[in-house]
């Protein structure tokens, strides 16, 4: 077993945001409250847009603005709200089980929003022109980029009018491209790598398009920026 | 947009088994038959075991080979079924989205089940002794790795008497580790990579262990491989 | 075992509008094609609004309408389609379990659309003023009519921003009065009787209230036509 | 408004045993604490089996009173712990919504299993033998009984190898009869009244069985009382 200290475990594993949080916590000299614990420290921060919400082609910029400040941003504080009562809950044995898995639900539930919330903004603010290896490989995988494309809508209208995601995935175990249906945010396939991540709940159209799904898909698509797609899937891929 | 064949595209894209298989399929001369959709071809093959069932310490040979050749092996034919069946549908413009919507409930269903179980299985074999970069890096993101084993058993007993994974997962979008709690084959973190897979299914212990669930996640921690997990840890973090 | 023949069954149990269809059809002489199956003949009909959708306060016309033509009868279509691919399926013995499954998990999500649905406009068009034996009930199981509109109105708002339905239920089985939450149209206490639907898909209120969803239970609230509620309550106990 | 004291309420609807118990509680003179709440009060009491778990057909002694003991009594356990804490937040304003959302799905969750359980033992103890006014229902909503049964035994195999409920249901809003899926406890017909509930969870034949869950139902339908399902469609239907 291992002689490192933590600190040296820092050092030597791939630790991100949270984990230096902890790190800067662990070294102020004579804390005397208890540590945090860096998986469920409370502390994700939204990221802003990284595109103009006013610039994109038949998404309103209301629409847009309404979706990232309440119903991205509220996931975030829920998830902060949630990591923070499970951190209080470790510190009780005998905190009772069946309100503890009403608490895991939820961490699940606003860490799938908070993901797939992330990935469904930083793919818009392109063109919607496919292109390099991503469309290659869509048209390998699907027989053709139009093949491929009516499958992701047919997947993504099964979910209209109600809730859920139609996520192009790399499913890293299988190795394989897929269009997976998720009903929530807390679907999605193991050891999948989600590369286009289409919101079908309601609140992503309903102010501009209302049941017209079909149109808020279109929409969709002319706004993908392929470049942020493509450098997903060679991420995942290489 | 490329001008590349679509054999000079599966040269330069990491193409997984399927995709060869599709390759395999498209160079044969003459074939009248339409191209199989190699995301969905519904060729999934069964993984053996790679350790001796009748070796495990506190899981007999009797679960272990039920539970592999009954569950795991109809979750690969459920799978490749549906994918057939999605095949179909695809030349089907009419298909009707209502029974379009549950195949690919039952594709990520399915999916899930193989995945996981996959990664479950080849997760034991070993001594159940923690170590290396893993060992180090639950004891950064939890405080320490007692901490990190309790609530991942908390996070497994909340699933006891019913059916679910908890699963140790490397979240790739927020690159911090957790503990999922997951009520199906379907639920998962977006972007999450798993490092260990406990089945919380009913027939993952109830043979030899009746309801006493905490017994079963006892001999299922004994007999975990932390050379494979960590080894999923690096492949996932470098 | 019975020797009454189909035709007395029929007169002697309580069959509804869907086993009458059935008995006109078998009536029909020298009729070539198989008989429907009455339980899933496909046949459902909309039930028209009973008040001026422009007349509700605080809910708008357009969304009223909106909801109830798409939303609604789309899922009285999705019923109607998938009860009649059932009714195909069990004439083939080989249909996959597989394909079956996903099926039955459609067949109850849209039954699901299709009640609460008809329920949530049939309890609207009221003044919002709670009264007689179910108002004395809310009062003894939670405290006080207030207290048990907290609670409702907590319920809800779980659910905002997402998806799924607050119900104000007559649990038949305990004999007692619960608000369950509930995550999609298929979730509901078993031998539950809804008295108060409460619609918190988003297609409920985003095109009114955007997000605010506060303010759409304000506005449901004052809608409710207690004398439908208290109705539903007095069959469901006596 | 009404005029009627809480006690006069009492008096005039139907109200169960819960609400009974707080009847007594509140008259109870000079009483300090709190009242408890009624809907919430986390007093369910188990019942009994009304028959010989050894005196089965294919059913072991062992599993039935391992099933009646662990996962029933465990459900009606863990329902009174999460009203209690329901009951708790309600007087607490500031209680975080995300985490109340957990603790109501825990309510759904094992309130489905208190009673879906109680509706399934007592469903046993018979001799198989179908007969009375459901047998006719079934004969003219299926086409004949042995329809009825195929369909019955085709939804709870989609569920083998994994959880569920396959449940013949009344659908009291559509009056009609209706073999449904369910994914977990959760899960039923909106306004459906469960006249057979077949536990299709692992733990419910695993220890007889195996994953031969088509002789696990075999044996279900061997110890059916169909003198308590037809009261059970009497009742509903009357």
């Amino acid at each position: 077993m291992s002689n490192l200290t933590r600190r040296e475990a820092i050092g030597t594993t791939a630790i991100g945001a949270a984990g230096l949080a902890l790190s800067a916590t662990a070294s102020s000299a004579g804390a005397q409250e208890p540590q945090p614990i860096a998986a469920i420290a409370g502390k994700h921060i939204p990221k802003p847009l990284r595109f103009d919400p006013a610039k994109l082609s038949g998404l309103s910029e209301r629409l847009i603005t309404s979706h990232w400040e309440n119903n991205y941003q509220g996931s975030v504080r829920g998830l902060n709200t949630i990591e923070k009562r499970l951190a209080a809950a470790m510190a009780d044995p005998d905190y009772p089980t069946v309100a503890y898995a009403g608490m895991k639900r939820e961490e699940l539930h606003r860490t799938g929003s908070m993901v797939l919330h992330e990935l469904y903004f930083d793919g818009l603010g392109g063109d919607g022109n496919p292109g390099g290896p991503i469309f290659e490989a869509l048209d390998s995988w699907f027989g053709s980029y139009e093949d491929w494309e009516a499958e992701f809508r047919r997947t993504a209208m099964s979910l209209a009018g109600g809730s859920g995601w139609c996520i192009l995935t790399w499913n890293a175990h299988t190795r394989s491209l897929h269009n997976y249906w998720a009903w929530d945010h807390m679907h999605g396939a193991a050891a999948g790598v989600p590369l286009i991540a289409l919101d079908m709940y309601e609140h992503s159209y309903h102010m501009d398009y209302g049941t017209a799904a079909a149109r808020y898909v279109d929409a969709f698509m002319a706004n993908l920026d392929w470049e942020v797609i493509d450098a997903r899937y060679q991420a995942a891929t290489t």
